[in-house]
């Protein structure tokens, strides 16, 4: 009798991953995870960079938290199509719960997801959700010092944005050597500086977001995550 | 034959929170859980208070990151015992971690532990360490919803700290609707707002710690941590 060996089997999660990633290829949605602590400025990017791209891009956006729609409620005020998922106490969103929000999502009709992952700055950069990039926010008000307590996240990211630079003159962040620790420590990663406040720096993200979307929809850059998940 | 029935056993975690208790009790130690998102303030508000505290109170300090020893080392610096310990990835310390941390520290020499935890506002809500008080803060930046989105933190603490009010000119953090939300939330917990970087309300929040230091040195107040663990 022949046997059946099953090799390199993915857990679950890793699978569910690949199964969102090859679902948003499909339909041709470039997918962005976006991490950062609490309040560090997730859902003003997302809002930020809806009303920059909204004329040129068709966007879509996935919410998360433990709990609340608040995030969810603001950007519904945009008028693009929002799912809100609850972890109800999970500490990120794992692939399942993007697989089942990736159903109430029009992916025929969007070419750009925004994922706001849950803020945490350890947990999510452990999951694979299933998408082409995953990007983080560190807030000046947070502290420059965040790479080397929370490695894996600054390691594994596509793009670091510093946010909230317009309290850099009543802070000690130094963004030049901040700037030098995670070039040291992720050389792949895209760093930004911006404000949603004053406006300044927002031009060299969404340039950048345009870019990825363009490589993307020419059949580049679709490789999806490549982090590891341990 | 006897049958030995073992009856309302309690996980690992929460058996090893008890014996920490209980050896703290013991050595006539209270010691604090201080918990928020990274970079809130965590460390500057233990350095300040053991500076305001060092004369009248003999501290100890275990501070927890996932990794690095860049806040215990600003600590070493006031001379006070203290105890790096690095979850290596976990996003939150448990009552093993606290155990083994309780043995490095000279008990019998301190009358009040100070433990930062992970920067984290979901996970250690979730873990009981063993001690008799819990507090949290939260910083102007990170934004006034944070209740609504990290429900079991706000509600399991004794004292909610709002950490850099001199950013609350650049902000639109409502600090009275902020505390009107708390007090519905959480009843018992004692709510301060205050800025390490001018001094403002500091006085209130270690009158505070002193106050419950006394309570507990006159046998009052050792009741230990109520939070529910599922």
């Amino acid at each position: 009798m022949k046997i059946t060996v099953l090799q390199n089997i993915m857990n679950a999660n890793d699978q569910l991953a690949e199964r969102n990633l090859a679902i948003l290829n499909r339909n041709g949605v470039l997918a962005v995870n976006v991490m950062s602590s609490p309040g560090a400025g997730k859902t003003t990017l997302i809002l930020e960079t809806i009303r920059r791209l909204r004329n040129r891009v068709r966007i879509g956006v996935i919410e998360a938290d433990v709990a609340s729609t608040i995030d969810a409620d603001k950007i519904a005020l945009e008028s693009v199509p929002v799912v809100q998922i609850n972890t109800g106490g999970q500490c990120h969103i794992d692939a399942n719960m993007v697989s089942n929000a990736l159903e109430r999502i029009p992916l025929k009709d969007i070419q750009l997801l925004l994922i706001e992952n849950v803020g945490n700055l350890i947990c999510p950069a452990d999951f694979k959700i299933g998408v082409q990039k995953n990007i983080m926010l560190l807030s000046v008000p947070e502290g420059d010092d965040k790479p080397f307590k929370y490695p894996l996240m600054f390691t594994t990211v596509d793009a670091v944005i510093v946010s909230k630079i317009d309290y850099l003159p009543l802070s000690d962040f130094n963004l030049d050597q901040f700037r030098q620790t995670v070039e040291g420590m992720n050389r792949k990663a895209r760093i930004f500086s911006l404000s949603a406040r004053t406006g300044e720096g927002f031009e060299a993200w969404v340039s950048w977001l345009e870019s990825v979307l363009k490589d993307f929809s020419g059949g580049k850059g679709s490789g999806g995550d490549q982090r590891k998940t341990d």
